[in-house]
């Protein structure tokens, strides 16, 4: 810590969509959680001045920055949370951590391998001088996928069979959706598979404890040539003039085979025509399944097969009792919670491992073996044969 | 048994909608269930010659009469299988009764509780002499069902705090729909409470084990003048020229007390937008709840107060195993039962009961209870109060 | 406004569950929607000098007082936030009104008619000096909750046939669950009924746009003498020594009649084993069909009675579009919301409303109409009659 | 036809599952269709005279035969009914069709593709002779089914993007569970992958009206020993003494392409707990998507993106309407269908086509088509490569 012992200040590089759910998170974390460290929302940093001031004072950052080394250079600021697009990430984290600052590094944790290998190599040796580092699947802190988890680990299951894995979007479905940086692989790095197809990988890693061994699969672009956006915008861009070429992918398909045995089917996709944040999870063991869709997030179907053949049944746990990970803190059972509360629990999470001395996860050592694994399938998808993911 | 005392032999009353099904149930039974006694098809009666033989050729029966009386006064017909409009039941049912037939009978047992009453005392008459007689609730057979009772039984639901029951259908939502026999309170008695409505009192009653105490309702009839049907046709009536009134309810609400003390909600209607035929139920008990819809008829869900917080939820049972009411007769695990087997359920119970000489039930005392239930709700909507329904 | 006239300076009187949720929506309105003012969270005021500090600290507010009086006398403090229990409502909210404060009191709006009459009578005059006042039914602006209304008005349902709505929770089936302020009728008013069954009373109307005109009801305690609590405490407490007699109902029922014709059947209950906090509502009209649970409260279906029948179905919307209400300020499609969106949503619609001068829904005479509908239900549970509430 | 032409002459060859099943159908089809042809149910035919006797009485067959080929030599038969395991489909087939029998033969067509072909040559010869031949896919006749592919047909859905689909089952989860012949590759062919895979392979073709062009896969068999059956009995074996190899695949898992673009991903399994007979096949297009779960089979799920964003969802259609396939012989709207329904459909089907003299589907080259898919699988299982199906 650097300014005041007792208190955790942030600098937010991005402010867009993710910048602005980590903002809600840093916001109302300890407000509902008992922090070991105060928190201090010190500066945002963004290129344009005008627009970063705007969002600092719409999300509620003390200050400005515009640049992300003025934001790393600054000795108020102890941790840094990298929103920015994924062609950024290694060169902000490494120079962060260089600097000996926390990293919170939204995923993916890189475009590639190689930038990925480099954060983990930056943050081990940052490790040593007691600095933190955190990738940000904030799934994992939904709290029915904690419960997931938490079963499996507990044997619940048995041995893991199946694995079932689909994230499925449709927002690019309509062939004149404007190409965003999200379709262009120099900024995005990559398209479903990278984006969310990074997810499911990492959750079904962390439920099941186990980690994928071997890949094939398969990357197809179904809208090959779309028009420019009218301004370098999001998601909510708007059509200009001209067309330009996809060069990510808008959905992958994969098998995998996990270390302990069980048979993964995963599947990422931006043109699922109805679907519109559906990651669904469904796990097969010898004593007990699990099934969990996000478009019903606090719900988790667990079947016991210890129970009767009677009265055998996927129970629809609603995960929001108070015994359910991270539920105490917030409402009565039934109240449900929504997509930024998984931030808010990372948030959590982090301060709380900051302020210990341990390591968070997961850590980008996690981040880049997800990594692997997309740099796999990729290469399995080009060479039409099975990659090995070293352990 | 009269003709050879390993075969029952049975006459069928009427032929349409609910003839078909029972058709359906005769013919099957023996194929699925080991009974007791071989069952014959041997006639049907309908007062139109042509369309009774059209009736018979189509649905498997050795014969036809142009009459009941004719059918009851056949030697070689050992059940009254009674499946006209409930106007008539009274009458062929106590003259088979009479005759030392055994009889089954189509819900609702009669139009009025006074008839009931009087098939009542022609069934404890004939019950002397070993002649069984059975009102036909088949909903109690859907497997589901069986299983929702079993669990009642067993206390797995402890003391029953609240019962809510609907049954939902849309049929004449449309002001142009015919006049049909059944919108006739001459013919049927009853709308909507009396058609479906006695089928969420039997069901509830039989589930809980318990029976209604009192109740206050009200009955609604939301298109008063209907087109007169072009001839006289069932539901797939079209409309003719003229219109004419409406003389049954449309839809029926009441709250009822159970005499154990729990809380009743019912609804029946024939305009909810969308519903089908979903007969509704949801049973919360002290230690756990049910809940059932026939539109899923395969389910139930079950909720087990005794598991922990943890992982309880309600649980999705497909009541498709083996170790389920019925279902070993059938097919493996998973593969679905539908609407007619509730009836093939009926006829096993009923011919076995028979041949072991018991008493079947429901019978037409549980039918005549319901049918007060019934009257009783029909007294409340009149009087705006409460109405007690006798022990 | 008092103090800066761009600024909305809020105090709250009440911290518990009801002031945790109103504090975290004054934090996040402004960061998510243009708000015409800003605001401040001035000060909360409770009894107990140190919880009402550690409540300040917790949930962020500015200072505190020990009284509602002082809260009240404050120049400081444009508007008073009522989260107290509903015996208290009366008092402060008069005297924040005759203040020249707003106010946003907790549901239901007073223990009494009689209060809830004069609160309203108080609304009105402060209304004349440009004073505003609304009751918090938060459920109303849930968005799949908005789209529903939206879908009405637009006469896409039809004339309404049924209203059906249960609110279901299982919190105090344990007869060793404590006696609560909740269930002490000095301090709550009301059981399931006024808590619970108040909210299904007002989204109807709301949904429907129509009122309740008359209504025949019952009330239940299940459980009739429980443990005292070992303090003072709310949902958390634990039992303590000796028992207390429970004065309010577990459940409640009723059949209700709308204005518009509509058949509604309601039902709140504490005792709906595994139901954590399901309200449900289904509503059928001559066009289609609606149907709601908050246990998955992000999704509306929708019957359109003119699909096709080929084609037709119950339409599970995840109303998560950036057309439905409220959303376009959140996250992407099928990015959920949460139980606390809908307080978030009502300071945005409470804020903008005192900016333009408008006057906010609901209002206090909104509230009272509910109370009167509550009862009436009351009083014709003891009179086991039907109940007329005044147009 | 041999003996009278107006009607149907049937021997059926072997009487297990699949045997109850299509006398279950040829029983009630013409009880419900007005058939062109009358149906006689004339022979089974089985090894174990005793055993085949009592099939024959409980099944209603009028007489038995001991060998398949004394019920092919049978002048008195038109039709041949395949009902034994698959390793004696291409032997009895391909003789009943040169004696000039039409074959209704039940998949796998045949448990090699050299067999298939066999049989495919075999019913070109026949069919020159106005003999028929049809493999049996019954779940193609499901309603929701035939729904789907004729929305898919008219064009509802677009481009066909996504194909996913699994079949899920979990009968032999228990390790303990006996050898039976179904685990037996000399007898069945196949585990999970020909068994229920060709289900799906089957049922996404007919949907979408494409055929797949490759695949890469992996078979898998979790438990290689298992003990030895006390007789040679199937699904309901139980163990006897010692213990033997599974020489087939307990899951399969598949991605495939198909001609027309789509991307599929394939799975099929006996492992997946708690799951019984899960059909699952989710579709989505550039206009929209379907999603079908046999354990609720008689709904078909739509999304049609054509729908305003503010009331598209997907809409639970239940496939039980007079427009839907099949659906008018039945019963009204709401009243379930269930699993055996499908072969009477399968015959109603197969009947038509012979008296008119059109050629039935799917046809032994239909099904010898899924069998080349199942065996490039098993190839690209082996050679961990992708492979090809001619087209």
């Amino acid at each position: 810590m650097t300014a005041e012992h007792d208190t955790l200040s942030v600098g937010m590089a991005g402010y867009a969509f993710m910048g602005a759910a980590h903002s809600q998170a840093w916001r109302n974390a300890p407000r509902f959680f008992d922090l070991p460290l105060k928190v201090r929302m010190a500066a945002v940093a963004g290129r344009d001045e005008a627009k970063v001031k705007a969002a600092a004072e719409q999300l509620g950052w003390d200050s400005t920055e515009t640049s992300w080394r003025a934001l790393v250079d600054r000795d108020d600021v102890d941790l840094i949370d990298v929103c920015t697009p994924g062609d950024t990430h290694a060169e902000i984290a490494i120079a962060a951590l260089e600097a000996g600052k926390h990293v919170l590094c939204e995923k993916p944790l890189a475009n590639t391998v190689e930038e990925a290998e480099a954060m983990v190599a930056a943050a081990e040796k940052a490790r040593a001088n007691g600095v933190r580092s955190m990738v940000g699947f904030t799934y994992r802190r939904v709290p029915a996928i904690g419960l997931a988890r938490q079963l499996v680990a507990e044997g619940r299951l048995g041995t893991i069979h199946h694995v079932r894995a689909q994230y499925l979007q449709d927002w690019i479905i309509d062939p004149q959706a404007p190409l965003s940086w999200r379709l262009d692989k120099s900024k995005a790095g990559s398209g479903a598979l990278g984006d969310i197809g990074a997810h499911i990988v990492d959750l079904t890693q962390y439920i099941t404890g186990d980690t994928i061994a071997t890949v094939t699969g398969r990357l197809e672009t179904f809208v090959k040539e779309r028009p420019l956006p009218s301004e370098h915008s999001g998601l909510s861009g708007t059509a200009g003039s001209g067309t330009g070429p996809v060069t990510v992918d808008d959905a992958a398909a994969f098998l995998a085979q996990f270390r302990g045995g069980a048979m993964g089917v995963f599947e990422a996709t931006r043109f699922a025509n109805g679907r519109k944040n559906a990651i669904r999870i469904e796990i097969n063991g010898s004593r007990g399944s699990l099934a969990f869709d996000f478009e019903d997030m606090n719900v988790l179907h667990f079947f016991d097969g210890d129970d009767s053949s009677t009265t055998a049944g996927f129970r629809r746990i609603l995960a929001t009792e108070a015994d359910h990970p991270y539920v105490a803190a917030w409402w009565p059972p039934g109240h449900l919670l929504g997509y930024e509360h998984g931030f808010t629990h990372q948030v959590v999470d982090l301060v709380t491992d900051i302020a210990k001395g341990a390591d968070p996860a997961p850590s980008f050592a996690d981040g880049l073996q997800v990594q692997r694994v997309l740099a796999a399938v990729e290469a399995s998808s080009q060479s039409s044969s099975w990659q090995d993911i070293p352990a």
